[in-house]
C-alpha cells in the first residue's frame, strides 16, 4: 500500500481542525458554565493555534494499535494538550517569555497571579479528562507530569551550568519533552486494548520522537529560523543548556572553550555568528543532526511491529515533518 | 450515646497522626523513586503541619456512610489535601508570603520558577490519587478544582474593590474554601456507596462548615489570634475584601466610610485600632459571628439524617472547633 503524500497531508489537516474544534468547543462549554475570564485567557493561548502534534499522534497510536471509536481516545488526546499547554503558560512566567505562539502570554496579558491560576485551571481540565481512564492510564498520566516537574527542576539547576553533560541533557529531555509523547503513545495503545508490551512499543516510538523533537528544537533556536514570537538564540539567552552547546562545550578546549564559555554566559545577539563559528569547529550542529536522524530511525523502527495501515504511514509522515521542520 | 470530650479528640489526634504518617510515606517513596529536590521542597511544605482538618473530614465522612475500609478513602483523603497544598504554594507566590506553616515558603526558599513548578508537581500527586475513583468522583474532583481557579480569579478582581458585595463575598469562599470541604464530603460518601441524594447532604455539610471555617479565618485575621507566620491584620494588607470589612462598608456612611475606605486603601498596622474601632460601630464583628453560627447550625442540620455513631460525633466536634478555634 501507499498513499500519496498529498492525501497523507490532508489527512493530517483534517485531524488539526477535529482537535482544535475539540478543544475549541472545551473552552466554550466551560465559559458557558460560569468559567468566565480564566478560561478565556486559558483558552486564548490554548486556541492560538500549535501544531497538534502530540494530540494527533496519540490519535494515531490508537488507530495504529486498532482503535476504531475515536471518541474513546479523544478524551485522552485532548488532556495531554491541555496539560502541555498548562506546562507552557507556567514556563512563560518562569522565562518572562513575552509572547507564545504569536500572541501576548498570560502574564504579560493579565499578571502574573492570574496566570499561575490559568495555569492550574488547564492542568485540571488536563486531569478531568485523563481521569476517566483506568488506574493504570491515571497513573501512567501522573508519573509522566510528575517527571516533568522533576526534570524543570533539574533544567533550572543547569541554567548556566556549563558543566552540564549529554547525559544530564538526555535525562532532562526525557522527563520534560520526550516522556509526554511517550506517555501518551503508550496510553493511546492501551485503551486501544494492546497488552501491555506491545503498548510499551509505542511508548518507546514516543519517547524516541519526543527526543528527536527536542534535538530538532535546538537546532532551531541556533539557526533562527522563523519561530513564532521567539528569536533566534532565545535558548542560549535563557541560559538555556542545549546539545550542541554541551557538545562544543566538551569538544573544546583552551582559548576557543574560554570564549565559548564567555559567549554563553553573558550571550547577547552581536555574538551569534562568533558563536555560530565555535559551534561549527566542534561539529556541534552536525553532531545533533546525526542525533535526530537516530532517533527517528529507531522510532521508526518500533513502528515496524504493527501491521500496515494509513495510521501508520501518517506516523512515519510526522517523523519525517518532525526532522524537516523550521517551526 | 455519647462518648467523653477526652476520648473524641484523642480519635481524632490518632486520624491526624495516621494522615500524617501516610503524607510522610508519599513523599518519601517519591524521594526514593528520584523525584529529588521537587519532591523535597514541596514535602517540607506539606509536612510542616497543618490541622488536615479536610482529609480527616473526609474520612469521617466515609464512615458516617457507612465506609468501613479505610484504605478505600484514604487516598482520597489525601488527594485533596495534597490540592489543597497546592494552592497554599501557588497563593503564596502570588501573594509574595514569606512564610507558611511557621516555615519559609517555597519561592522564599527555592525562587519563583521552583515554587510554581513545585505546587504544580503537588497537584499532579493530587490528582494521580483521585484519578483511581469513578468517573463521577474524577469530574467532582475536577470540577472542585477548577472552581477554584475561577474564584482565585474573581478574588484577584476584588482586590481592594470597595464595592465589592456579601453574595460576591460568598461566591468566591463557595469556590475556593468551601468547594473543596463539601467536594471531599460528597466523594467520600459515594466511595462508601452511598445513594447521589444521600451523598449530597454531606456535600451541604461541607459547603455550610467551609463558609463558617472561612469566616473564622476572616475574622481571625482581624482578632490577631495568634495565626502560625501570618501578622494581624494580613489580609486587610493584602487588599483582601474580607466579610466584616464588607459588611462596615456596607452600613458605614459619611466620614466614618470614607475614613474606612482609606484605612483598608492604604492599610498599616499603626491604624489597626482605628480599623477595629470603625468594624466596632457597625457590629462588623459579631455580624460576621452570627453567620458563623447559622452555617454551623446548618452544617450539624445535615448530619441528623445520619445514624449516630462515633464518626457523627467527631463531626460535630469539630464543627465546634471550627468556631472555637484560635489558629
Amino acid at each position: 500500500m501507499g498513499s500519496s503524500l498529498e492525501v497523507l497531508q490532508s489527512a493530517l489537516e483534517s485531524m488539526r481542525d477535529e482537535v482544535n474544534q475539540a478543544l475549541h468547543d472545551l473552552i466554550q462549554s466551560e465559559v458557558e458554565a460560569g468559567a468566565g475570564e480564566v478560561a478565556l485567557e486559558a483558552g486564548r493561548v490554548l486556541n492560538a493555534g500549535g501544531k497538534r502534534l502530540r494530540p494527533i499522534l496519540f490519535l494515531l497510536a490508537y488507530q495504529l494499535a486498532g482503535g476504531e471509536k475515536k471518541e474513546d481516545v479523544m478524551p485522552l488526546a485532548l488532556a495531554f494538550e491541555l496539560i502541555h499547554t498548562a506546562t507552557l503558560v507556567h514556563d512563560d512566567i518562569n522565562d518572562e517569555a513575552q509572547q507564545r505562539r504569536g500572541i501576548p502570554t498570560i502574564h504579560a496579558q493579565a499578571g502574573q497571579a492570574k496566570a499561575v491560576i490559568a495555569g492550574d485551571w488547564l492542568f485540571v481540565q488536563g486531569f478531568g479528562l485523563g481521569g476517566r481512564y483506568s488506574a493504570q492510564i491515571v497513573s501512567i498520566i501522573a508519573r509522566c507530569c510528575a517527571n516533568i516537574a522533576v526534570s524543570e527542576f533539574h533544567q533550572l539547576d543547569h541554567v548556566l551550568n556549563l558543566a552540564t553533560s549529554p547525559e544530564d541533557y538526555l535525562s532532562i529531555v526525557r522527563g520534560k519533552t520526550a516522556g509526554p509523547f511517550a506517555s501518551g503513545c503508550y496510553s493511546a495503545g492501551l485503551v486501544a486494548g494492546l497488552e501491555d508490551e506491545q503498548a510499551k512499543a509505542l511508548e518507546r516510538f514516543g519517547m524516541e520522537l519526543g527526543i528527536a523533537f527536542q534535538l530538532v528544537d535546538d537546532l532551531l533556536d541556533l539557526r533562527g529560523d522563523e519561530r513564532m514570537g521567539k528569536p533566534r538564540g532565545a535558548d542560549v539567552y535563557e541560559g538555556k543548556m542545549t546539545l550542541p552547546l554541551i557538545h562544543a562545550l566538551t569538544l573544546s578546549h583552551g582559548q576557543h572553550r574560554e570564549r565559548l564559555s564567555q559567549l554563553i554566559e553573558d550571550f547577547s545577539d552581536k555574538h551569534f555568528e562568533e558563536l555560530m563559528a565555535l559551534l561549527e569547529r566542534s561539529d556541534s550542529m552536525e553532531y545533533a543532526e546525526i542525533l535526530v536522524r537516530t532517533h527517528l530511525e529507531r522510532a521508526q523502527a518500533e513502528l515496524d511491529r504493527f501491521p500496515d495501515s494509513e495510521a501508520k504511514e501518517l506516523m512515519l509522515l510526522i517523523t519525517n515533518i518532525v526532522k524537516d521542520r523550521h517551526a
